[in-house]
């Protein structure tokens, strides 16, 4: 096990902290102190053991030496804890405060060289989270997602909390996630090596303000993005947001361009925002990537399919032209139905008139890809005949489909319907058709690297 | 009180229904009738008078002529119908379902033509709805916005249920919405005079595939504008989604970019989505315009500070240079602020930094509108903090302020807390920086209309 598996799957942890420091700039105080361990000892399934500075308590006592510290102090304190445990046999270290001098970090740094430890941060802020078990070093008491398979790397606390809090919020299945804060020794590319063979993790999900190393992380993710998609949201696009992207996490930003090119020679997806982030990891870790630029568009109201027709033009992709084979087919199943895409299936259909048109139209060879909008209000559907469209799209395993239920009730009841299942489901037709391009960049990547496997 | 008022505004309501005939194509139903007559009899502030044809009632034994007619009949039956509250001296009509055919249209408009009467419709499916009355003619059981100032015209039912899902969901303050059908008569120009001197309503949506006489409706527009915003989302911009379109409403879809000149030229505001067309909406309900293009970012946490900082970038519009003086004060109130914006006002920032922090910024003649980022996870910051929000920009109410609060639960949070007050709150800072180029927008219309208020 390399050390930088401890960081996330250690066998035992310590966190060290103290009752009664509080540093206002560092963020080291007895609450945080406090919120970490209930959280570790709430759900991490492995030893945990805490030291308190102030209580004279010291690593004899310990029966087993943990592999992973998590420390709390102000710099000076961290690095003497940190020292004596390396000395213990720790092997790899958390460092949530932040504050520390250029002469501290090199104070850290040695501790690495010399005891062959590996360190994340300083100035973590929440340090990591492992869904598989439960390994939670944050401080926001008892937020913890829901198990699953996207990974997020976060270069930022505060955009990272903003994606956990999303995550949990949605019930999106985390595998990892992790604050890199200062990296002056764990970096990105560490990181990713780390993902790229975790088996929890499908997808990975980067923040990033700077790249400490660029050419190795840019290698790294082109071997990886062959078996897990990296999508990255970068911060500090500007001369200003890059004065204070240096100020926050310590690194410097380079040229937008410069970034934009070695994502795309990296065949890492670049995003705008966090939503999108998300809603592309959870498409990315449900559904296939698209082999070819032609959606189809099944809804039961009209408006909505003529803004995801919009949106599929608007975004460079195109509206499948159906076999005249499929539209006799569809249109031979109910009165009135035009099957002209995007196909508007009617008002009052319901599970069984989706299923027959979902079946046809992922048949059909000139379509690459399915957007499903069925909407609630002034129709007769009933969001438990969504659940017909996990089961029917898993026949066709190689299409990716994505379904919209617009708005803000009726996406919320369609959601706890089928949000479980295999099919990503979005509120508006333009999130899905959005997602639809990023499946399709994924596939261009695929393809580009002689790795498509186009049915 | 002129007949478009009376679809708004009537004094008494009947609604002509079946119970027993369904007709799938068209939407008569019983079901449908029950609605309808639920939700009226709930929600309508006025006279309510049901009329069953298969009951055999007739009109003689009507108290008083209502000045309203709302018909869910088949074709031929509705036109019977109408024509017997015509003669009976009803002003106005709401024709629900759909399904006519042209010589059936005629049939309708020899009626105005005779009598005239208004026709809203036919096949407007939902109708309309007047917060300020309870007039609720959707079929929605029990769906009612709350009563506010954002008015709604759709041309489509699924858009139109779409953007009222949204507004019930997340408390929108509505005045009307009006689902336009097939626009034999009453068009939207129509809707917009009415709408332009209606007292409840200071914003105005539209969702609009095509429109009929558009000469007439962008001078109705243009004239609008200087007093009341229209915003507009369009439908219908490319080949199939207009083929689709047309054989939707009935209505030719012109050219996108004969459409975008004309919305630019009548200084409608056009938006991409429904969300982003609500947003905007919201913000124009609250906030003034914005005469100038340097936004202040005010945040507790750095990475979605440089998030906002790089979307103002992205949109054109400017990140304000803070004056010395304005710097100076800011640096002052707390040890370790760095005044350079976007301004992080740090983690531990409760009420009070904000408040003063807010006031300094918003009083600095570099800054012409503010984007404040509160986020609570990892942070010290309250819900109720956000309260001093709110109570600080009312002391400059020429400058737009927005509120973000970033993520899932904190958006819920923040939102619950000051949702009711005039600051919007979105859930991602390129929504909030989205919303104030919209207010950027409005300010130059107003300038080049030569209405601007500059303070």
């Amino acid at each position: 096990m390399s050390e930088v598996d401890a960081i996330f799957e250690p066998s035992g942890v310590i966190l060290i902290g103290s009752s009664k420091l509080r540093e206002k700039v560092g963020l080291s105080s007895p609450q945080l102190f406090r919120s970490v361990t209930y959280n570790m000892k709430k759900f991490f399934r492995g030893e945990v053991y805490v030291k308190d500075i102030e209580k004279g308590q010291d690593f004899e006592a310990l029966p087993k030496v943990p592999e992973l510290a998590v420390i709390m102090l102000p710099p000076e304190k961290s690095i003497d804890e940190a020292e004596k445990c390396a000395k213990m046999g720790v092997k790899a270290f958390i460092m949530i405060t932040g504050g520390y001098k250029d002469e501290q970090r090199q104070k850290l740094l040695r501790l690495k060289e010399r005891h062959g430890v590996r360190i994340l941060g300083p100035n973590t802020v929440m340090g990591v989270i492992n869904t598989a078990n439960g390994l939670n070093t944050t401080f926001e008491m008892d937020l913890m997602p829901k198990r699953g398979s996207i990974a997020v790397i976060s270069q930022s606390g505060g955009v990272g909390a903003c994606l956990l809090d999303w995550a949990c919020y949605y019930k999106i299945g985390i595998s990892k996630f992790a604050f890199m804060g200062d990296k002056i020794d764990v970096d990105d590319a560490d990181l990713l090596r780390y993902l790229a063979k975790d088996k929890e993790t499908r997808v990975i999900c980067l923040y990033m303000e700077g790249v400490k190393n660029g050419r190795k992380f840019m290698e790294e993710a082109r071997k990886i993005v062959v078996e897990k998609p990296i999508l990255a949201l970068k911060g500090g696009i500007t001369q200003e947001s890059a004065y204070r992207a240096k100020s926050h996490t310590a690194s410097m930003a380079g040229s937008d361009e410069i970034f934009d090119a070695a994502f795309k020679k990296a065949g890492i997806i670049r995003v705008e925002d966090p939503e999108e982030l998300l809603n592309a990891a959870v498409a990315l870790s449900k559904q296939p990537p698209m082999f070819g630029d032609n959606i189809a568009i099944v809804s039961n109201v009209g408006g909505p399919a003529i803004l995801a027709a919009d949106a599929v033009a608007r975004i460079n992709l195109k509206l499948a032209r159906l076999s005249d084979d499929t539209k006799r087919k569809i249109e031979s199943l109910h009165p009135g139905l035009d099957a002209t895409n995007p196909i508007d299936i009617i008002a009052d259909a319901r599970a069984d008139r989706y299923k027959k048109i979902l079946e046809l139209v992922l048949a059909d060879k000139n379509v690459d890809g399915v957007l499903i909008i069925n909407m609630l209000k002034s129709c007769f559907f009933e969001p438990e005949d969504a659940k017909v469209i996990p089961e029917i799209t898993a026949k066709y395993p190689n299409k990716p489909v994505v379904d919209v239920a617009t708005g803000g009730e009726d996406f919320v009841l369609v959601y706890r319907a089928i949000g479980e299942s295999n099919i990503p489901v979005y509120n508006l037709p333009e999130k899905g058709v959005k997602v639809l391009k990023i499946l399709r960049t994924y596939g261009k990547i695929l393809e580009r690297l002689g790795k498509a496997q186009k049915n």
